[in-house]
């Protein structure tokens, strides 16, 4: 029971049942971090070059939310941070995939697109290096340790070169290999048995200028 | 056994003996993303007038983690984003603190502090608004249902107006208040004899230029 509650919405009034589990919604919550004083160009540029129409969207102050099926919304923020990429301006994205939260509703979603994710083909050719850091949060499977293991190895079978750090995981590579590792991390909790609800936070970064030994 | 488990950072090859829940080493990694063609000298700017003494402190090409005790490492994460504000500037700061990590290890810490936060006193008397969005991760507590519904209920005490939102829940409030209400679930966990190891997610920001209906 403990470890099939969603602690992340903090949601003490809501029935925690565990329905959310069910219902077939994947969802990234990030946001873009473009450090210039163009931020607002970048971002507002980027999502018009950003086909969102097979996700269901919503921006706050703080962050956007995409929800929809896996391949969809992964398309999307990688779009959006691929289409804001501007040589030599330092960038970050902060995200966190999630599916399967008990409390979630049916609601807030975009699930009847079919075929080829839309933004595939405007992406293809488009490499720079990023920074990546991640930590993830398999809950309700007794032998989530497996999986850990598993997602580890993965990074290390992709040639992301993975490394431990207080309190999560580095990765490096070209950006289409780290958001394929990304999605195929969420993937792997999305059809394990085992997982029913996880929360994938991650944060990725271009053009920074700290020089690492 | 399965809560009990560092999700965070991933290492299949440790002795998962639980051992880093006994250290007293609170964690924080954070990033300060400020949208200004001059984030670098905002960064370095507030890291010269915030006070680091009292944590250790390691800085990658991603993020900046401190760890010590818990009300330094508070101390020095409110210092250097609170240092950092400039007027009218757009800036984040996304974090996550963490402590009792089963896989964490006895170094890479400052524990011998004692007294006043060293940044308390240059701290005073500065004040501004921020949204705040956060997720509680509390492991290996059979009825964390708890302490989720403990934290919601201390934001509502606290005036800092929690709101759900997909995957985390938003707070709003002046920047002292929500750097005492993150601090003060950070104690709750780690004063929880069910809690052995818990992360808290967070990112908050000021002079937002989206508005919010």
């Amino acid at each position: 029971m403990e470890s099939n509650v969603c602690t992340g919405c903090n949601r003490p009034d809501l029935p925690w049942a565990g329905r959310g589990t069910s219902l077939p919604i994947s969802g990234c919550r990030f946001t873009l971090y473009p450090m210039t004083d163009g931020f607002i160009d970048i971002i507002l540029g980027a999502l018009e070059q950003t086909d969102t129409s097979a996700v269901w969207s919503e921006t706050d102050a703080l962050s956007t939310v995409y929800r929809g099926k896996l391949p969809y919304v992964a398309d999307a923020v990688k779009a959006l941070f691929i289409n804001a990429y501007r040589e030599g301006v330092h960038m970050a994205l902060e995200g966190q995939f999630s599916k399967g939260c008990p409390g979630d509703i049916a609601g807030d979603s975009q699930l009847d697109r079919e075929g080829e994710a839309p933004n595939a083909k405007s992406l293809e050719g488009k490499h720079f290096p990023v920074h990546c850091k991640l930590a993830l949060y398999p809950m309700g499977d007794a032998s989530y340790i497996d999986e850990i293991a598993r997602v580890w190895y993965m990074a290390e079978d992709s040639g992301l070169q993975p490394k431990t750090i207080h309190y999560a995981t580095r990765i490096e590579g070209d950006v289409q290999d780290v958001f394929r590792y990304l999605e195929a991390v969420c993937e792997l909790m999305e059809n394990s048995e085992k997982v029913h609800h996880y929360v994938l936070h991650f944060t990725m970064n271009c053009n920074s200028p700290t020089v690492e030994e």
